[in-house]
């Protein structure tokens, strides 16, 4: 076995999902993960941790579903009670074809499985995170040994280092009252008054469930301007890239793709909230040096900075306050690694050309 | 998808598990069944049943077990109320090897998981079926094909008529007091007086879970003479051949092996329960032709006769009556399809050279 792949499961099983003796861990392995998921067993076997070890696959949940008149009223006993019991999900993504399940009509999709057995997962100390296979390999446009670099870049950080450097920019947006992003055809404004910033470090203990992370993100209002987006997205299947969205008030007035269009202005038009940000995310994962299409790896690379449309997290707001709210939470990422580039918070120049103020190379 | 998978699933979940509109399933698919799961999800989605699909495989199994202290105190609540939620399991077997587990110390295997667990899954409708694979094809000695044309067989049959022609046995059994076997080397006889006998034809409707099944079997006492097996068997690893037990007044009082005799002195001698029968099982699944060293089929094939010590089964007990107790159930087979050969019920000839009184070729 390769033996990133054990690093792989340390990280997963000891700082990501703090899982100890005991612990009663639902392993949900995908049907390309095998290989992570014996390292993972053997993580927990040696912690004294019981696994339940379910199989996730993209070929059984088509077949099911297709299947299926779509009538999902009830909720499965099983399925709600072993989520219930959990103390923590671990879930080792890992496909053999990442377009698996394609033809499944996507209103059967998003009503399965059932809104409370989602809740009691997302109760739980869950971590996602992802075995690196030739499906993703492919997807990202690269050769498989190639892809497993790229993965194990990402994901085996040191990642207590991490997490105190994100603290510095975390400390920074809890303090600050507005962010402003300049880029060629971007000049946007929003609020962060009242907002806390998460500081997402791959860890359960940063409130923070996906292997890789490695980014700060917080809930903006009242975003104003134009900003443009140069990385490509897929989103429901669909490829947008350039997007261009113009705010007033917080809302979007105006917005344009050069591919696209159509999903774009489906997803804009869903509902009140997405047209709105629900998030402003700021990439801090310097093991992360290309775009992949994959929104877990592409929206923490660092130098790059992410807003997206619709649904906001509550681990941002005020207790009590409720924050943008939608159907939707559609990323787009826009790379601040080229010249002339600036993040400010509050008039301070924070990161320029895709460098922060507190690493090698910024120029003050 | 070769049509015979999903002839498969048709069978399981139809006929074996008899899944409802709304069940609890808990789907199990071993390491290499991923195509019979499948379409087994497929049929599922169709009913309208509610799976959740574990992964069991030797590989992840082996790496938690040999990293575990091998404490198991506690039952897992999760895996506890996952079962005990559930209406049905269904265990897809079909390994990628078959000796996955070779190196997990026997102690260790046999304390997990937890008995309240196996319980609680042996307390739902379950079946156990086997995708076939490489591995398996393997350990029978065939060619891959020719072991999915071998399994298919032994599957795909007609249970409804199958279950009729066993109805005969079990009613002979039922009303008779005295079974004996005859061959070259073997002479006999057993008491099956109050003794109830079980259709096994491999459908929860017949308390039989087992597919391929096709199998009367009761749990006899008072066992006296000599019998010979003359099929292989592999227990916990280890080849036995060519075994020969002498019975007096119910216990066994003599017995050799021409090889793994050491195992079988083991076997035999591992508690009270373990001299004495547990079980005397008639196989009448003419679809399994050879002996593939897979107990679950070798068992049940039509023409042969098996005889386990030590532990017997409930059903075939009076009721509030314990049966033979004992920490093992081991089977070992006799092969009936030689000239010479009789079984007989209260003296009269019910198969003779392997073919039963009310099948063609018989001969009174």
């Amino acid at each position: 076995m390769d033996e990133r792949i054990r690093d792989h499961a340390d990280v997963l099983v000891d700082w990501s999902a703090r899982i100890e003796q005991g612990d009663d861990v639902v392993l949900s392995v995908g049907e390309g993960a095998h290989d992570l998921g014996v390292a993972v067993a053997e993580k927990l076997g040696a912690i004294g941790a019981n696994p339940v070890t379910t199989y996730a696959s993209a070929e059984l949940t088509r077949a099911y579903l297709r299947a299926h008149d779509g009538q999902f009223d009830e909720v499965p006993a099983h399925e709600l009670a072993l989520y219930e019991h959990a103390d923590a999900v671990l879930r080792l993504g890992g496909s053999n074809n990442t377009t698996g399940t394609a033809d499944v009509p996507p209103d059967i999709r998003h009503d399965w499985p059932a809104e409370a057995v989602r809740e009691a997962r997302l109760d739980t100390d869950w971590v996602s995170t992802l075995h690196p296979t030739r499906a993703h390999a492919q997807q990202a446009g690269m050769a498989y040994a190639q892809y497993q670099d790229f993965v194990y870049d990402a994901v085996l950080r040191d990642w207590e280092h991490l997490a105190a450097e994100m603290a510095q920019l975390k400390d920074r947006l809890d303090a600050g009252s507005e962010v402003r992003i300049v880029k060629a055809d971007t000049d946007l404004t929003m609020s962060i008054e009242n907002r806390t910033a998460v500081n997402s470090a791959a860890s359960v203990a940063y409130d923070s469930h996906n292997l890789p992370s490695g980014e700060v993100f917080t809930a903006p209002t009242a975003t104003d301007g134009t900003v443009t987006f140069d990385v490509p997205m897929t989103h429901d299947g669909t490829r947008i890239r350039d997007v261009r969205l113009t705010f007033e008030d917080g809302a979007v007035v105006d917005y344009s793709a050069a591919v696209g269009e159509d999903a774009l202005a489906a997803l804009v038009e869903t509902d009140e909230g997405s047209r709105r940000l629900g998030e402003l995310g700021i990439g801090m994962n310097r093991g992360i040096d290309r775009f992949t299409d994959n929104i877990l790896f592409d929206e923490k690379m660092g130098g790059t900075i992410h807003l997206a449309l619709g649904r906001a997290y509550d681990a941002c707001l005020p207790a009590g306050e409720s924050g943008n709210e939608s159907a939707v939470h559609a990323d787009f990422i826009t790379d601040m690694r080229v010249d002339g580039t600036r993040l400010e918070i509050d008039e301070e120049v924070i990161q320029r050309n895709g460098i922060f103020c507190w690493e090698d190379g910024f120029e003050a």
